[in-house]
């Protein structure tokens, strides 16, 4: 047996390897993670909130969002991030996505998701899908293992299953807290009482929701993904903001991702998502600035209301809304987690 | 009977009116028009065509323009021309929209459409409708008479039917030419064979196609719209970039009008529509600098290929593509007609 100094040379490594840990400076120069969350944005007001509602939000919203941190904190990818922490509020009946959707005016479910990869510009989408427990989970399927970006109503649900993905009764979905919405939107709309403003706010408030995760994960990379019921008592297979990518969601390794929440007819004709990347990319604005302009300048103009959160490529956030709330949370790159239901929180 | 002066002044004013015509300065102070259609990108290469349907792809496209044209010359809306120009497309065979649209994988039809108003950023949009015969009235009416931007599947049939638009038999969208398309496409998928570069051509040729119209009316408002049949063999209730607002339809009077053709899936990934129109409003590029960045730089680079049309509120042009040919025409304010096919023309 020859005496190698090679092998001598590699033992020395691997002791000294062992005995002393990564210097501190290289830990810190590892990039940082940040993620941001939303569970809908409307008008969420003190009055109309008890305090067992409010915990029940912050608590479900600290529970999603430090599953995607884990996430990131580990190493994993901002789609796996992503993926997982929109799940869990998907799993939640409080939020308007998987169960606890808005129904129908034919009193049935149909859902709406988008995911999109800030490093490949790769996205999937799926719209109208009645029986597919995690939408998300199969918004990423479309992206990953279809030739397509966004599939529709009975197909989406087809493929959805051919990939193995859970597939549920409707009955899953339902919550008698949405079967009520949908009522009083009903009677509102048959009556056409003019209704007083506090019934105009809970309406509104339970007419529209979404939930959304955007991320930057260790590797510098930039994810975003929504998911949604939609809008209460929506008819003819109505398409929301949340499935088209560009409006509901959008990520770009270049400048940032966002997830957007509100009134989708408005978010669809501004091109919100894609419109705050654009003026950060091309008129050098913070996501913070951009994010403005779009939700108070340009959408706010046109009528529409709701909110987005966002981040850029160096972990800078953006949770925007021109309505009284938005359900949200962001944990940055030391664990710092922030979770607020409140515009003026 | 009393004498009137008044009635003499208007007899007057109604004889001079007669007697002469309106000065050439006013004519000339009118605000310039302008319109831009495409009848589909793809690999159309001049060994594939013959006389007769170069001819009459020609013919089509010039007599669909001329229509819209005529509209914004006599002081039509934007709206207007688009729609008669595109209902004209969609009527005719020769396109992938209304009649002549590409089959499904379950050999049916799938329509896509949309629509939006550069003035007002009002928009409307259908996917994956089965009887409207002209799909982007419907992408209208969902504007016009709807509280949403985009509807889909038997829903926005459904909505179609109860705005009295004219519905049809699917039998009445079939042609030889694309049930044979769908056959050699199913042959080439299920035997995965190594396809010659000419049927190559063929069947990329055949799986794509859009048609869609951009104007600059007489009161200096853009509109746009984009319809098709989407993608041969499509599958899942595939929706592409044409019902899209900012992928495959943009239009916004601060910048200009866009119709986009060609992988739908690049499209709605790179946002197209709204990219180019970003690039104009924040870089301040022309039409013509900002399309060439999105088609040969932005869309490109992720493999995808295609094109778009578009006008800007000055009434400069712009007809893109990174493919061997695009269909497509142009009619200036003093009514010079230009019809294209081949990308070297």
């Amino acid at each position: 047996m020859k005496f190698k100094y090679s092998n001598a040379i590699l033992l020395f490594i691997i002791i000294l390897g062992c005995s002393s840990p990564p210097p501190k400076e290289v830990t810190s120069k590892k990039k940082p993670v940040g993620i941001v969350i939303h569970g809908g944005a409307g008008t969420i007001l003190r009055e109309n909130m008890t305090t067992e509602i409010e915990d029940a939000y912050r608590k479900a919203l600290a529970n999603a969002i430090k599953i995607g941190y884990d996430i990131l904190k580990n190493g994993g990818s901002g789609q796996e991030a992503v993926e997982k922490t929109i799940n869990a509020m998907e799993d939640s009946a409080l939020f308007n996505a998987g169960k606890g959707a808005v129904l129908t005016a034919k009193e049935t479910i149909e859902l709406d998701a988008s995911f999109m990869d800030g490093a490949t510009l790769d996205a999937g989408a799926i719209s109208g899908v009645k029986t597919i427990k995690n939408p998300i989970s199969a918004a990423i399927k479309v992206m990953s293992n279809s030739p397509h970006v966004m599939l529709s109503g009975e197909g989406a649900d087809q493929f959805a299953s051919e990939q193995g993905l859970e597939i549920v009764d409707q009955k899953y979905f339902f919550t008698d807290r949405r079967i009520n919405s949908l009522k009083r939107v009903k009677e509102a709309e048959q009556n056409d009482k003019i209704i007083s403003s506090l019934d105009e706010a809970f309406l509104r408030n339970n007419r529209f929701g979404t939930v959304g995760c955007v991320v930057l994960d260790s590797e510098g990379n930039l994810a975003a993904g929504t998911s949604t019921g939609g809008m209460t008592n929506k008819k003819w297979n109505r398409i929301g903001d949340a499935p088209i990518i560009g409006a509901g969601t959008y990520a770009n390794n270049n400048t940032c991702a966002i997830s957007a929440t509100g009134w989708g007819e408005f978010f669809i004709r501004s091109v919100v998502a894609h419109d705050i990347s654009a003026l950060m990319e091309y008129k050098g604005l913070s996501i913070q600035e951009a994010s403005r302009i779009v939700i108070h300048e340009k959408v706010a103009t046109l009528g529409g209301d709701g909110g987005i959160v966002g981040i850029d490529n160096q972990g800078n956030v953006a949770m925007e809304m021109n309505t009284p709330g938005m359900y949200r949370a962001h944990i940055d790159n030391d664990g710092n987690l922030m979770v607020k239901i409140y515009k003026d929180e």
